[in-house]
């Protein structure tokens, strides 16, 4: 019986006595707020300080408790028969619960949150797992699976998918990996990241490339979470020279999300570092650049004034002020302006060479 | 030197021709509107009926003139030197010309389009790739790519990816295939394909899986319709219940859209079946369901009278009756109410079987 699976039937263990004893059962998990954050760069990413909330089974709780004890249940039967649930699929699954059925899909959310933080691990160690996945790798790395039929591995040479690439799966737990490679670099965009695969980058540079598609996804992540440990692969991120490229990719990639701080642990790379675009690349590179709107104005602004990432890194602070009085911003493609192949020849390689122009 | 490249060169030099013999030089093109498109089943797509518009060299005109042969420009040197540049790359490469620069991208996808309805081609074959690339690949299915460096076939068995699959790169147009499989399955949603690919759905059904994740993509719609018609396998839909699963992924799926129609004949997939789910299948699986919104309404509505496809085909129409008067819809993941694994142990073979609940 695997840990997760041990700590689950403990919990309902617990429950079980408490009711046998005649006592009022009670379950206690993190609060899942801002409030409940703390951001150390010594830990990596923003951590839940420690505040919980208990649901004691109550008149007016019972249906909240039932439902999480049999929320507990398809996660066991799951773990047991090594097989996967999407947050979708279990609130469907709650429509045979006769009265604890979920009548829409946020409320099973929330009870999925509430049990994952309780359990302390990242909910696709329960059996849950998201609906979207995303995220290509292509590069020096050998993904080890496993066959489920037979239980033997499988090795992926990344190295051999052409002009395609290894999709991540949903869930990635079980991977292990084989690499000779020195870094990871990890794309914003689909675009500049099959430029880089099909003139095989990632042999020149010794790399393994992943294509982020936008904000990372969970499984994306977990995965370069989970590679970056394993074999001490630093992380290298190349977004747009923007605000969404800096906060809501780069940022939580590296150290999480405000609202998910309870599973940061899992999800957040510490060791990611920001190659570009940076604001300082647009004058140095002479970009080609569109005008920050209204909205983007604000995010600067708001990622000075309340974000305890912002506040940590003075580079960062002063990086979004340079941002900010430029009133411009510029994307990944911007380098195509002095030649395709430009970002490949030069930019990629000048960067990697001078690591002064990197922001933390 | 390639057919394309050819027909590029072709037209250059009747351009550069009629200004040698001091005449007025001329590009014609079809017109890109659903008034020039019909939909005839045996040609499978909505099909451009020939109306054209010629773009005369003159005083008004002179800077799309320019902005049209500087883009051929590109384009040769693509195909040349067997490179690729996206949308938003030619864009960039554009701030080089001077006054025929583009000053905001619709100008220049604008000039694309045009100038893939004249060349008759899919934009891919030009050089030019989306941003987007979206599309996995589970199953029996040998992908024949070549390696950018020795030239050499790359052979990649997508039966070897354990939890993972083969991500479909951008441009799919050099690839080749190798399967024994009956048939195509093209899945909505990325939950619903990794279900069968962690349970090896398609080594019992022998076939193989794409998660299209939603409406699928250029590349996506175009790799599946390569496939099927060199391997001559059907196609078959499995979306979720609703009228966007329907036609906005479906129809598109199968006989394109009616804003691109040059491009059909290389994207649709016109023998694709719709295998469900079916609104007759949310009465007989006694499906949970979503209300129809105002919206869904309307787009069924709108379907029943205003789209070529449904007005040929009437099961089609009766089915989006059925549907509207039902006033539900149903989701791919709904099965799971029964058990999870029901999609696969009595829905999907129950349906192979019968394929009298399909819709065409």
């Amino acid at each position: 019986m695997n840990d997760v699976l041990k700590k689950v039937m403990g919990i309902a263990d617990d429950v079980y006595k408490k009711i046998l004893a005649k006592k009022n059962p009670s379950l206690s998990m993190p609060i899942r707020s801002l409030q409940n954050v703390s951001y150390d760069p010594k830990v990596g990413f923003f951590e839940a300080i420690g505040k919980c909330k208990a649901r004691t089974l109550t008149a007016s709780t019972v249906k909240t408790f039932a439902q999480t004890l049999l929320m507990m249940n398809e996660s066991k039967k799951l773990i047991k028969t090594d097989d996967i649930a999407t947050k979708r699929e279990v609130y469907y699954i709650s429509k045979n619960w006769g009265e604890a059925l979920f009548r829409e899909q946020p409320e099973s959310d929330t009870v999925m949150d509430d049990f994952e933080a309780m359990m302390e691990v990242n909910r696709e160690q329960l059996g849950f797992i998201p609906e979207e996945k995303g995220g290509e790798v292509a590069g020096n790395l050998v993904i080890i699976d496993k066959d489920v039929e037979s239980g033997k591995d499988l090795k992926i040479d990344c190295t051999k998918f052409g002009s395609g690439a290894y999709s991540i799966p949903i869930s990635v737990e079980h991977l292990k990996f084989e690499t000779d490679a020195k870094f990871i670099l990890a794309i914003e965009t689909a675009g500049m990241f099959q430029r880089l695969v099909k003139h095989k980058y990632w042999k020149k540079a010794g790399c393994i490339l992943i294509s982020m598609g936008g904000v990372p996804t969970r499984a994306c992540r977990r995965f370069i979470r989970r590679l970056s440990e394993a074999k001490k692969l630093p992380v290298y991120a190349f977004t747009d020279g923007d605000f969404y490229g800096y906060m809501n990719i780069y940022r939580t990639l590296k150290v999480g999300s405000g609202n998910a701080a309870h599973i940061n642990k899992f999800f957040c790379v510490p060791n990611a570092k920001f190659l570009g675009v940076t604001p300082q690349d647009i004058i140095d590179y002479k970009l080609p650049t569109h005008p920050l709107k209204d909205v983007d104005v604000k995010r600067g602004k708001d990622a000075i004034k309340n974000d305890p990432f912002v506040h940590h890194y003075k580079e960062w602070e002063r990086a979004i002020h340079l941002q900010l009085s430029l009133g411009k911003r510029a994307e990944q493609q911007a380098f195509a302006k002095y030649d395709l192949n430009f970002v490949i020849d030069k930019y990629l390689p000048d960067k990697l060479k001078n690591q002064k122009t990197w922001l933390p």
